[in-house]
């Protein structure tokens, strides 16, 4: 099968990362796969929710680690209405994705009492921006840890995330906008560098998908995780927390 | 391994299901899975969405379905506080989930111009609340479906739910509230009566899970699916659309 | 006059009540009257808000009692929309009036350092739901006060509430929703065991009324109340606080 | 029993009403009974709701009359806060009740297509805020309706409304704040020109109470809406709808 | 030219003021320019946001003085709906600039731990609120500082406000709202009664205006500034603060 | 007198445009001055809102422009939370300033039935947000206006924006975060580029300013209105509208 853009079934689109796009909070991550851009920063508060604060004598605070998603209004056509007076259910979904997936690579006992905030801004969607949010907002989180210098393995493991997707009955990796339009089976899967799954979300759009079609998709994103896994690590360098 | 409640790691908890348990609505089914109990009503409304009214000649319109999810502030201790001025995440996200899986089964066309809309209101909540909700929405949605009396398939295939999970380092099927809180992993597997995913979602809870764990965990979705099934024909009787 | 269900102008309907529905609140009662049906629990939580609480040295705190009251979507057709962004001007009036009825039963200082939250939520909905909503409340309340175990008679008197109105020019006792519909005037009466008012609200839904008509209501309200205290003692039976 | 500020148990408070307050809307009545001071302004929409439309040939628009009551902040110590972000409880029981008690008065059908809202802003509150809002809303919508120069009886009753209560052991009749606030029993009752009820809402604050108290506080009443009716009568001058 | 009402172009329309209008509130003010009716209320509260409490030991709370304006629903045709559910972005801005400009007057150091909320509600519009809102505004910002007897100078300056525009090419004085209307700019101007500016916002509502015309009107407006400063002294008599 | 950052007191910031930064929208302008940066982008819908339309035979729609104006979290420590149940009050005062000024700019007869919002997103905020969002969301605008091809003049004439301000004493232009934090006057000035104004805002900060003040803010600002307009043009080049 040929896709739509010359891409083999198990190509991901080219990936560029800039750190430090902004200067005005802890860790700046302007990530683009293809057409797809997102902004992840992180923000760090020197103070954590009164339910991870320490209970009893002796015990030290658990850090705390959330995320937001938002799409600009300028992110798409037709122009996407801000989120002022209630936040929508899909936008709800995804940043709970996003904040789960980057806690499950966190030791909060080393983190100590800080509290991260990943913001993921999506400049321009073209498909894919939840996923795409998990694997820049990693590196966001691991340049905001490595910048408070504390001593300890605060992050565990890496986190990235890919979708995989069933178009024209063929299993493919890395769906963008018209791919995930038309897609009969639309699944975002998230694990950790050494190849665990932290999260498996796979859903029929149209036809229910039998179990060799779920088997398929699992090892398309196996391999995309590891090709951004090491996209993860050539880019933050220094601060690649193993 | 033997479980907290004395079932297998295979083993459904006992399910009642009773319909027409009130009459004001055109289907109500309380469904009960050991301690966890909900009411799903169905309600129908002679019209639909503007987007799904025919935009051309010699078109008809799209019928629709969407669920709502709620839980009784007493179906639970300490008291769950009433969604009054925003829902909250969980809710929203279940609530989707619930219609997504819902609308797997339907041919709108067929439906035409009803709106049917799916209520699961938690009366007790111990463990499984959304995938209950799915198993017994199917069920009112099939009744009010019935009483439509629309000839041709309206339901193209069943739909039922069930949660598996890791409890201490092994895979079980179905698990109850004190299972789900100190599960490693928490899967959620929405499948049609003829052994089809409509919806996979798993997340690992504490440490990162591996291939073969998933594998086990789907094995034992696919037991309970079919053992549902089989619950949701019986109770359903003449209106059993196949 | 022959009411159109054969009920005589001084006859309740049939009251049904159910006990420990369900298990996961401190008192889970059922309550119905012919068709109408509200499921009531009762939540305790140790602790009362800050303005119920000592002031001054050697004082105790004062209990608390509040009450919350909503209609399920399939309790009435065409389904009722969720209060999920605001409550309605109707639901806070009602919920408002259930509290301030429980709560003239109540010897706070006795109660001490507990809230106790009574929730009416309606499955199904035929007429009379609020007065059925104190009437079963106010068992959850006596059940929920067992359960503490306190000594001191929290429970001063018992509460129950029904409504009257005029119907077809008669005056009649506990109106169902195709009585309530047409009613010339609509009453609820909340009243003591001991026979004395906590509340009475008349309204003239089309013309006004006279004195004579109010005095005919009154005189129907009261041996309503006196059935409805016997029914509330019998299902009580042991925790029946006089 | 004297009270405090030396009136008789049936004493009204000394009422003013100045007509034509501000010049803004279609009628504004500024009055006041003893400190309590509210501005009652009618505004006039060549419209009404869908629901009030004509539904079939031949039929004419019925017209709707809706209230809105509102403490202004410096209308009592400490300051109230705006009702900007939701409606308090109270206010909205309060503005339902003046829409449903002035509705009683009107004849629709003769009304036809005009939507007039009754705006009640306490500037300055003593007690009895909402009946005095009734019967200068009252006098509001006659001159609002006598503005519009219809042919036909629009009006077909005056209304008024009173409060009355228990204090210290006694019935009395128009309660001011310092009584209002230890009132044993708290009633207001609203009724016609030609002494009829439209509407009896009483509540036991501290203790329930007998039969006899509420004929008591009834006869108070009744003399007292007489005396209003009088007042409004000379006010309206030649706007007296009768 | 002569303007709609027969004023000249640097004539301010007629100015009243009532103090004490009503007696619930620390300072209450019904302030009239022409058919523009504003009531302007000062409520005190004994303590002051956390950010204004002292940090260091030595330091003493600063006050702080805040503002809230609103249009009643009947002080304009077609009538104004309630803010209720959220404040439009015109209030908002006006409540700012009010409360912006008061503070200018006041030496927080001096006032101490005071709140002092400033509502203006609008009964009768006719152009020109704001401006009115903040010249009457300080009238009740000195009665009540004046009510609380500080020794030491609260109020550092007179603060008052004004309208200026261009209508028909011609820069006036004080628009009414046929004038506002129609004109070409609008410029609101808050000075001191020491003749320093506080607050100028010029906005061309048609076409941009050039260098001259922006002197003019300065111009103009600080006339009609002496104009009142003058005014709030007379009315403020011993209550003024210098 | 030196600024901090070593510039002169008529010198602007470093500016620099880049347009296309994202293709997802009409327009796509990222604007920096010194270290604000934001991102203006410009969608266009084919319609406008009811109120532009025509209501005679032979009107002709009317176009409309409006702005929405976004701080990003990450575009500030500590960290600045989204406006996701209500808009601060800022942010309605600033987005209304936006759309206003780039409003004066449009004929909207020739524009026709389109209606274009400009959206601001700070990413990166010191100082000066509001005036660049104007001078960029006006390179957006041109670039949309451009891309529609509508023959006749839509832009009648440039628009551009810059903060002045008094720090320590001196009169300065295009203040930056540490500036605007310490300044005794801030004023934020519109003009187009034939040199008139649209807009004109100055607030006293700590103490009211003089006339003289006034007048040297004013040349301050024309002469970077001025160079603002040169790089427009550069910027738009063949999109330049004049």
């Amino acid at each position: 099968m040929s896709r739509h853009d010359g891409r083999t079934v198990d190509q991901l689109r080219p990936i560029s990362v800039q750190r430090g796009f902004t200067n005005t909070s802890a860790a700046s991550v302007l990530i683009q796969a293809g057409d797809t851009m997102v902004l992840c920063t992180a923000s760090v508060q020197n103070s954590v929710p009164p339910w991870r604060m320490p209970r009893n004598e002796g015990e030290t605070a658990q850090g705390w680690v959330t995320a937001e998603y938002n799409m600009l209004p300028g992110s798409t056509t037709p122009r996407k209405q801000r989120d002022r007076s209630k936040v929508d259910g899909r936008t709800t979904e995804i940043q709970r994705l996003i904040g789960r997936s980057l806690r499950a690579a966190v030791d909060f006992g080393v983190l100590g009492e800080h509290t991260i905030t990943i913001d993921c801004d999506v400049l321009q969607a073209d498909g894919g921006t939840r996923t795409l949010s998990v694997t820049g907002g990693f590196i966001a989180l691991c340049e905001a840890v490595h910048s408070l210098g504390i001593s300890g393995t605060v992050i565990k493991d890496s986190v990235a995330a890919i979708s995989v997707g069933v178009v024209n009955g063929t299993p493919v990796l890395d769906l963008d906008y018209p791919e995930d339009s038309t897609a009969e089976v639309d699944m975002n899967v998230i694990m950790t560098g050494s190849g665990k799954f932290i999260e498996v979300q796979g859903t029929a759009e149209g036809e229910p998908f039998d179990f060799e079609t779920l088997q398929a998709q699992l090892a398309l994103a196996k391999s995309g995780i590891e090709q951004l896994t090491d996209i993860q690590k050539n880019s933050l360098a220094e601060a690649w927390p193993f």
